[in-house]
């Protein structure tokens, strides 16, 4: 018998998540059937959809139940196989969640190849947040050559990837960071154009300073105070792909007035902007083999960079994602769970 | 030289319009040069749009100034030519404006075919609303057959036109209305599947019981309360275009809390909604010969029926126009100027 450890949601948070609603604890795993491999983890991605997944709140996924493992993407090593395909000592992009051990279908994992990147890389430029950067962009955003790009969380694998796909496609990138070690890393290591700390008191000032064209695409994956200051300067017929909403992701319900919402409406009719919601999934069948190929060259090349924030040790997985949330991580927030 | 009477911006409203925000006048005319023609108003449209236009509010349009002529489009008679196209007695479609006559280049009107429909249906069905209502559904809203389509000031111009295109697309319409007998005109006259009164105390739930499959499109054009019940029904996926707020048109500011905006935009991403505004004048190179042909074999042939609201007399205009914004109209809001 293999025991696994697993970090099992303990309780619903109520607005951020505290290390009170994390709780760890160990099972043993079933014996292998046929078509079946184990795996060990060797990283397991942290991501901001998480955070929605432990609420109760009806959303695109269902909630993880309260005493359910935390869900998330792995990459594992084989260490047993009973599948043709798959043999011991494969490296492969699984999701098993916050644990140290899974038994799954061979079937529902996908072979990683060591030598064309590092493995971790899929859970993240060569991941779902590579995949969402890449078609939310590409498919809703439609970046012009010569346009003005604008994306918060720059420096995370999704915002670093939209900048810099935005670069290849002739766009101007603007990355929005915390703090200005973050800052230095999009222009000197991302290649953008521009890079503005939402932290300063002049945020809104400087974001204007930086675009003096106006911006006609808006990645959104924050919300929250870049948003406000962010949509004043949309262009005509501007784009707002929608992944995500960091900074409403721990509000409680209604927030106090004035309601911006009548505001924010008439925004879009002068404007004659798009504002899209999706989640990557929608795209998956139409843009994966593209992206991987794509983005496999791009990564290769060098034209897109990423950066990782690497936490060693399972156990210290509750706190990277809270601090994740708080935008403490520096790029991709990957835990390693085992060399 | 002949005499215009003109309807001009007396003042800029504070809220709702008032009388005391127009005033009557009258000016001298030029005399014609070559490629000029004289205009007669017949019909002068009256439009939600031009409450933004008395607002010296940034918008999508310069605003009327004070002392102006408020703008409109017009059905007009040539009264006199100097303008090999157009000759005394034809009737073209002009934007005159609120008034009784008008010089203008030959080359800025359009001349309409009387026997193929009444001119002034070139206000509305076959007009601009009309337009709006084709060019917002099809190219954004997109009805797919078996879909549940949703407009809102449904007998008028716009809603009307959105509703019944919808059921030739083999979509679902549902209307809402102000009151038992637009209602009724909604299913007895122009074909839609249900109609619900947004008067009613219940109309949240009504609307709710009238869509089974939930809502594929919302065609906004009035914001509000009506969408504050429409949201919530949406499917993944669904479709907003976005062509007018006429709840939001007499606002003066921010509103009272609660804000709303996070939970809007929450369900933006959470059901992929797409909510796009705009106006017709965007696709007017791409689809307005289409417009014409399809309209007007549909409006021929009856599958597309239309109510109109005719006032008699210019000087009841500013009267007609504070009842439209507050829905006291039935179907298109015309004047009739002169016979």
């Amino acid at each position: 018998m293999v025991e696994t450890t697993r970090i099992v949601l303990a309780s619903r948070p109520e607005g951020a998540p505290t290390a009170a609603n994390f709780r760890t604890e160990t099972a043993e795993l079933p014996p292998l059937e046929e078509g079946q491999v184990l795996l060990r983890t060797l990283y397991l991605s942290l991501d901001p959809y998480m955070r929605g997944r432990m609420s109760a709140a009806k959303s695109y996924a269902k909630p993880v139940e309260v005493g359910g493992v935390m869900v998330g993407g792995t990459v594992a090593e084989v260490v047993d196989s009973r599948a043709a395909e798959l043999a011991k000592g494969d490296v492969v992009l699984a999701y098993s969640g916050w644990q140290t051990h899974d038994v799954v279908a061979a079937s529902s994992v996908r072979k990683l190849d060591p030598d064309t990147a590092p493995v971790s890389t899929a859970l993240g430029v060569l991941g779902m947040p590579g995949f969402t950067a890449y078609s939310g962009l590409l498919k809703i955003g439609q970046p012009q050559a010569g346009e003005t790009v604008v994306v918060a969380a720059a420096t995370g694998p999704v915002g670093s990837a939209v900048g810099q796909i935005a670069k290849i496609k002739g766009a101007r990138a603007v990355g929005i960071a915390g703090g200005p070690r973050k800052c230095a890393a999009l222009l000197d290591e991302l290649g953008f154009d521009a890079a503005i700390d939402h932290r300063a008191p002049d945020f809104a000032e400087q974001l204007k300073a930086a675009v003096p064209d106006g911006i006609d695409v808006y990645f959104e994956n924050v919300a929250g105070a870049v948003a406000d200051a962010v949509y004043p300067l949309l262009n005509t017929y501007a784009r707002v792909p929608v992944c995500g909403l960091i900074a409403n992701y721990n509000t409680t319900g209604d927030e106090d007035g004035p309601d911006r919402l009548p505001a924010f409406y008439s925004r879009i009719l002068v404007k004659s902007l798009t504002v899209r919601g999706f989640i990557q999934t929608e795209f998956v069948r139409e843009l994966y083999p593209d992206f991987l190929r794509e983005m496999g060259e791009w990564v290769g090349d060098g034209r897109v960079r990423y950066l990782e924030d690497i936490t060693e040790g399972f156990e210290n997985a509750p706190e990277a994602f809270i601090g994740m949330l708080e935008g403490r991580n520096f790029g991709k927030v990957v835990v390693k769970v085992a060399d």
